[in-house]
């Protein structure tokens, strides 16, 4: 089958690879008809990871059941189903309490697995034709049968839509709420997408290319542009001089400040700032346990110059860590089939999976109106 | 009437004072019985905060209503009452959600006042012999009728009992929960107790002085002396390899290493390597804006080398800030006047108030069996 | 001044009674400048409650402040303020936990208080020029420069908008869920709205008085008119034959058939039919502890015949009683403010307090189109 | 094997039927060591249910792991198992939300399964020599090596330890809260052993019977013999006049009065009476759909007589159902392993299967001292 493998820094190219196929009772083998290129993938795509050569890229992923292992019961061939990022056994500890983004069993020695992540497991992603699912009774979500008419809404259920409702569920946004959010990447809008739908009565979003603070507009958020004001002080001051009562973090440990220069506490200090005494914060913008390439000397070995006085003064609360999906994905799931959501806001360009390595030199270099990019390797 | 008076670093005096005295309708006047000295008074004793000179300290304060003013309802002459440190309005927007300890109202331009504190409020403490309660019907916690019989008890409802309790709510600890807690002063003994109370099923408490230690053990708590093992190593040793589910920080900035050097993310990054993937940490140890006598560079304006990367990969939570007393001290006050908790264990001396400057460089110098000292200025 | 006075079963007058005044240092005076009719009202009006004759009805109030009390300091002459119907102390027990529908203090030997209510202590109501606000820094929500702009939406913060988001609170209502509403009243109403503020992916209302189905339909509801369809049963259809995640109940013990019969236990078990097993349902229509003038028997004393065997077995949860209305307030006075919330929508007619009496019969009477009425005792 | 059968009311015995065995790849074999008599057999054995005869009883197992299925991949043979009576899937809408108890799959077209149990699916019982477990690896909570030590605590996990737990979960039972539960039988008894063991202040229980009195004093609850008291008038006097902040109703639809008469709404109405305002109430006791043998009218068709009017203005909540036992199982075991619960006081016998139709007998009539019996299929 056609895949996306990593051949190293900046290489990706689209070759031929053994074809996925049922390796456990449990599994099923699903072809995949939409695959997205996410900014965390860029992390791999850029060389700031340990990712091993030879990996099959992707992980929100959506497609067709086309095979089902002995011990499958509830998926069935012929389901359309959009698959968490997260790979998840169902049954360990962490997963019975709803942290399957946290599963003890499928990356064994650790706790998550993915598909086609560095350091999630031995799993293949889903750039690619086909995708083996392990645990498909647990990990498949079903589609409705307007599947296909929205594949571009559902296909966001496998990460960054969940993703963004996570930050908002870590930062404890309730209605009536104000919050802030650092980045307007496709998870900062869909974080303050979440926030909107959740009743917030105040959205701010902190970013500073025109495109994305555009569309942060068009959901009826404020788009802060931080290359010509101040965010705090912006925040502060549409807050009656309180801060927001909430704050997420969507950008992750390659920060970068408006002259271009990476700086990892830029937007967890900035967030310390801008949110009110007793406000809480959600992050899920990535910060590695290490990085020997970043340029900060203290994110090399994953520490960051964090402003604890004001964080304690405030009486803070953070929360962090990647999504669980499943926690979310099937009321989410139902917003979209009721049209109540329509996350797909933010999809710029479709592609056949052939042009992935060009769309993912295009999106890494931000370049304008490069949001988020869905592949199509089934046509 | 008699104060204890702060004079400058380490030199605190018993002198006269003008007597407190009803100023608001809102206010009662309190004959004090018992106030203790905290953990926190040292900062100030130290000269580490901005505490002016001339300052009455003591912010754990119990005694008997004398005086009401004429809008006081609830609160009556007679009443025995225990006062939270924290001043709190009752009717501001973190007041009314319970967030007492960040009152918007009784320290204009800050949130949260307490009595006799660096830069909370105006208020004298309550090492004296009266004191003036602003807020009487909302301040004033009642004590039943065996309020004399077990005094000792009640004090530690104005700070200290209700701070740990505070730790483990921030830390989230539930029934069956694993719970590590850094520091075992009166503090953190009191999260340990707490966490007892809640039916953890495991509490593993740090601390280095054979004394706590001891008291540690005599409540049902695992006592680690990093002294003498890698409190991490044992922690996680004592939980199956997978870490504490809940941790506390019960030092805060001025932690001390085994050979007695200051190092402000001593705790914090312990912590963070201490609890599990998913779990959740509070912090009740203070850490403040800024200390410019801090040996530590980043701690001079506030700022810890935080283990960020290990924070966010396993999804932890922590909850941080001063504790809103009267979130908790009903219920513990109840807890006492049942018999099912009896805090009082930590108490090592009871000393009239003319022995407080004495008792503060006992306490300060860490002598040993200077546990926790209740000082009675009214005999 | 003039006031709306009970006089007997369907029979209240504009009368002149003494002005009201500050009684306590801790009230304020506020000229009410709207005042609505509740269905609540109607329960007295009709001779159902043991009112006392001569009592000045109205709770739902807002106004501008035009004297304080010594002891008042948040509040201060010439704040536009909205009242909520719960007259609280803000220092007992309840109160200080949010449970300000009830105070221990204000209606001593009850719990809970409000004005011109039976029952509900000894409070004039605001259907009148002036009304007394007890405690009064805790009492009134002050609200922004928008006021008199946006009145209509404002003054439905002091009972209705609120209590219809306490059917949701009290039924747990998460984004993505469907929810069931009986009863298209103005509280119906309103808690349908809050349920799509808070981001239910369906939501379902019950009536059939074709103007109240219309509005339901106008926010986005699917209306079920109950003369015409089983209602349990379009429910169940709706939901893929499951039930609804959460069920509101805005009707209360008068409930009707739809062939006009009082039915107290319709609603009730029509919710319990409705709901998915591990459900949840709110209650906020009102249910009396006796009503001896009710056709039902069992109602008489209070009893409703439940549906408890279907209830338990779907292991159903279900949260009770008036609404804590500063519990929610001041948030959705931010949404009102924001542009977010306009539940203004339901108001059907303005009218100056002389012609209260015609708009209570009318009102009484269902009569098409009288949703909702705003009196103006100021003009 | 052997295995207990039930044969028609009243009539159960012990006879040979097929041996267990492996079904499905994910089902697993266990050689049954303890499986106790539950109260809610005796509904069955009084011919109160529609269970059909032949039907092998038994809900609470324990044993050895001697065989699995093809795709168990957690559970290995030799795993000293507890299994909950609930069979759940772990992958429904349900499961996923720890609704374990309302499992969609394993029972299809309701909402929850247990083995051997009436209209809980096609499951026979544990009160066998061997037992099928479906979905192994999700269903069986594995135990430390002390399992043998033991057994007579972890046995506990399959029903009555984590059902008493669930009550005060419903019931939202908070350290520092006073709480009464209804019914001094296994579940009410470790029932109150969870409200002590998660901190409450007070616990009230009431029943008539001498042997289960003592017991609950022997835990540390206050004992109400309501053949003495009136239990609503004792709990009032017990709180200040106030009620319980919270109640538990652990006694079901067969409730008696004093007199021996079965009275349905008998504890629901007290505890109704009992709870103060603002209280909520967990009610784990059964009712069912219908019981066309009930004494009482209403119950026949599955309704109760019940005080919503008290109910209502109270503002009281109540959560239903039966327990979710892996909600709760895992750490009620840590708590086991730690020695800080020990819940096997409740205890009375030990017998071989043979002597189970006996102690069927024996239970049913309440004789003294049998409380809670454990059958021994392997000796």
């Amino acid at each position: 089958m056609k895949a996306l493998v990593y051949k190293g820094p900046r290489d990706v190219s689209v070759t031929n690879v053994p074809d996925a196929k049922i390796e456990e009772p449990t599994d099923a083998l699903v072809r995949i008809t939409s695959t997205n290129i996410c900014g965390s993938d860029l992390h791999m795509y850029e060389g700031r990871t340990s990712v091993e050569k030879g990996k099959v890229l992707g992980h929100e992923n959506l497609g067709e059941v086309i095979e089902v292992g002995d011990a499958v019961s509830r998926i069935t061939v012929g389901d359309r189903v959009a698959l968490p990022f997260n790979i998840a056994c169902g049954f360990c500890k962490n997963c019975e309490r709803g942290f399957t983004g946290f599963c003890l069993t499928t990356n064994p020695g650790n706790a998550g697995a993915a598909y086609g992540y560095a350091e999630m497991g031995p799993y293949s992603g889903g750039q690619a034709e086909l995708l083996r699912v392990p645990f498909a009774d647990f990990n498949c979500l079903r589609l409705p049968e307007d599947a296909e008419e929205k594949e571009d809404d559902y296909v966001l259920l496998t990460d960054i839509f969940p993703t963004g409702y996570h930050a908002t569920e870590l930062a404890c946004v309730q209605p009536g709420n104000s919050v802030v959010v650092y980045g307007a990447g496709p998870v900062g809008l869909l974080a303050s997408y979440s926030a909107i739908l959740k009743g917030a009565s105040k959205v701010m979003i902190v970013d500073r290319h025109p495109d994305r603070l555009a569309l942060a507009e068009s959901i009826g958020a404020i788009a802060i542009d931080d290359s010509k004001n101040d965010p705090v002080e912006a925040v502060t001051e549409m807050t009656n001089g309180e801060g927001a009562d909430c704050g997420c973090e969507c950008v992750g440990w390659q920060a970068h400040d408006p002259k271009g220069h990476e700086v990892p506490n830029e937007t967890l200090n900035n967030l310390v700032a801008s949110v009110r005494p007793t406000g809480s914060i959600g992050v899920v913008g990535v910060f590695p346990e290490k990085d020997p390439k970043s340029p900060d000397k203290l994110m090399k070995k994953g520490k960051v110059e964090f402003d604890f006085g004001v964080f304690f003064s405030k009486g803070l609360r953070m929360g962090t860590g990647q999504a669980d999906v499943k926690r979310y994905n099937r009321h989410l799931r139902d917003l979209i089939t009721t049209g109540r959501a329509s996350p797909s806001f933010i999809i710029s360009h479709h592609l056949p999976l052939d042009e992935a390595p060009d769309a993912y030199r295009h999106f890494d270099e931000r370049d304008d109106g490069w949001t988020k990019v869905v592949l199509k390797p089934n046509g």
